[in-house]
């Protein structure tokens, strides 16, 4: 799915009215380019009103599906933004509207490896499920001769990150999988690590997916980042074309490759997990069109071209 | 590592003494073959006293890791079967054998992802050992700020089938693998299903594996079949020359692979996971020199050809 389409190395961003002019929708990631865990980065609120004051749409996308839609907005008034649901995408609202977008029978059923987010939009989107956390304290008692019954009506199975991710699940999601017919298999995104906590790097949604995979020996479709899904998604709701959108993301593997594979200007920002020595290095085939230290370089490096 | 070299379509096993008489010894998977699940395969005790008294080495490997070598030998014991210990070799052995082969140092750790017979061989080898069921129980709270401590002195994580898998135990490992230098990866198998009780496939190791791989982008060193650390392994202990090694399974994909990559001839028996029609399939591209439906089948295609 992935496209490695090799980009010219990336240029310094000087001249942030020039990239602002020439598009009309900015997407951003929101760790590490508007917060990092629970603080707010320097001079985003004045970034964005002065973004929303030349006329620009703007769009929050994250692969974190542990919250909704609804619970995200909360976490944007919290930090004092002015944010809107409708300018939200997590990838948990992502799985309800890939969901709609094929029109899964609503007879059917979802099993969710993952959290709440999940679940919410499932719900608000009239889908029936099951799993969830409410799995994460079920057991296995492996006795000669024990068979775990498993629903027939789950058509799709949909994994996300899930802190209470078990045997029970693996199995259940596993069975679903290999036995029922035409079942799908969903991931919210496959990173390898995620920021619960600002401490450290924890293990992503990309473990529990890799548990599937290695028990059903057959790959996701990923509704998240750097999959296009969301990318077609607001493209087609918004009715934007591709080339008038801006990526903006701290990671080259993800956030830009999401914006190149959607064809997408790209920005990479280093106030998250990448460093201009990792973006400069032999290694990285990644370039996005240009970087800058944090978003709020938009306000100064406007100031020094007027 | 896996060599799928296209071989001629296998044959029908007609002339056992002939095979017999070929090579010097058998080594047998074990479910499927010897067992299934808990119940001995008919005919089983005659055929392994027939080729004892032909003078064959006899060898069981599986790639089972939650018993270690002395419980498999009373599995063994219990079914009625004369079988030493020194004559299984399971994987949660080859774990300990491999980390002796390459001079792992023992003031360093091993934190498991498994279950006892991990443990166990370990204890036996004289490896200092953390994880394993004890930390099935363990939660993590992710409260804002939390960091996981792990120990430093870690030098290798080793998984295999683990039915109290949870997140603590994914990124303990993860954090090892990613954070301590030069720390090992290493695998019992990566086998999608496994036969824990017999009223259905179960997610096998290689859902535990599969999640170490999506957290820490690494590649796991695989100790069990299909890989050949046990076939040289043997070769080496016993001074046997591989191709005078049959290697008689009901796994196209892990017990015939393995007797392909090793250089042995090979015995796909039927009583197992493989049918005849998934072996003709002309999907199936791992074809056995030969096959049988049993292992007993030794005792009458011998009479027939006498």
């Amino acid at each position: 799915m992935a496209s490695f389409t090799t980009h010219a190395s990336a240029q310094p961003l000087k001249n942030a009215d020039e990239l602002i002019d020439s598009v009309e929708t900015f997407i951003f990631d929101c760790d590490g380019v508007i917060w990092k865990g629970d603080s707010l980065i320097e001079g985003v609120p004045e970034t964005l009103d002065l973004l929303r004051s030349k006329g620009k749409r703007l769009v929050f996308v994250t692969n974190n599906s542990t919250k909704s839609r609804k619970q995200y907005g909360k976490k944007f008034e919290t930090l004092g933004l002015d944010v809107s649901e409708e300018e939200i995408f997590a990838s948990s609202f992502a799985v309800a509207a890939y969901l709609k977008s094929i029109d899964f029978p609503k007879n059917k059923k979802v099993y969710v490896i993952g959290e709440e987010g999940i679940l919410k939009e499932l719900e608000l989107a009239g889908y029936q499920y099951l799993g969830g956390p409410e799995d994460g304290s079920k057991k296995i008692e492996l006795k000669p001769g024990f068979l775990m019954e498993h629903d027939e009506e789950v058509g799709a199975v949909v994994v996300g990150f899930d802190r209470y991710f078990n045997y029970y699940k693996v199995q259940y999601g596993t069975l679903s999988i290999r036995e029922n017919p035409g079942c799908l298999f969903i991931a919210t995104n496959r990173d390898a690590v995620t920021h619960l906590t600002d401490a450290q790097e924890w293990a992503g949604g990309g473990s529990m997916v890799g548990a599937l995979v290695g028990s059903t020996q057959r790959e996701p479709l990923v509704v998240g980042k750097p999959s296009t899904f969301m990318m077609d998604y607001l493209a087609d709701k918004f009715g934007i074309q591709k080339s008038q959108i801006c990526m903006v993301g701290d990671r080259l593997d993800t956030d830009i490759l999401f914006g190149q594979n959607g064809g997408c200007k790209t920005l990479l920002v280093l106030s998250g997990v990448t460093s201009l020595t990792t973006l400069q290095s032999p290694n990285n085939k990644i370039q996005p069109d240009f970087y800058t230290n944090k978003i709020s370089d938009f306000l100064s490096l406007k100031a020094a071209t007027v």
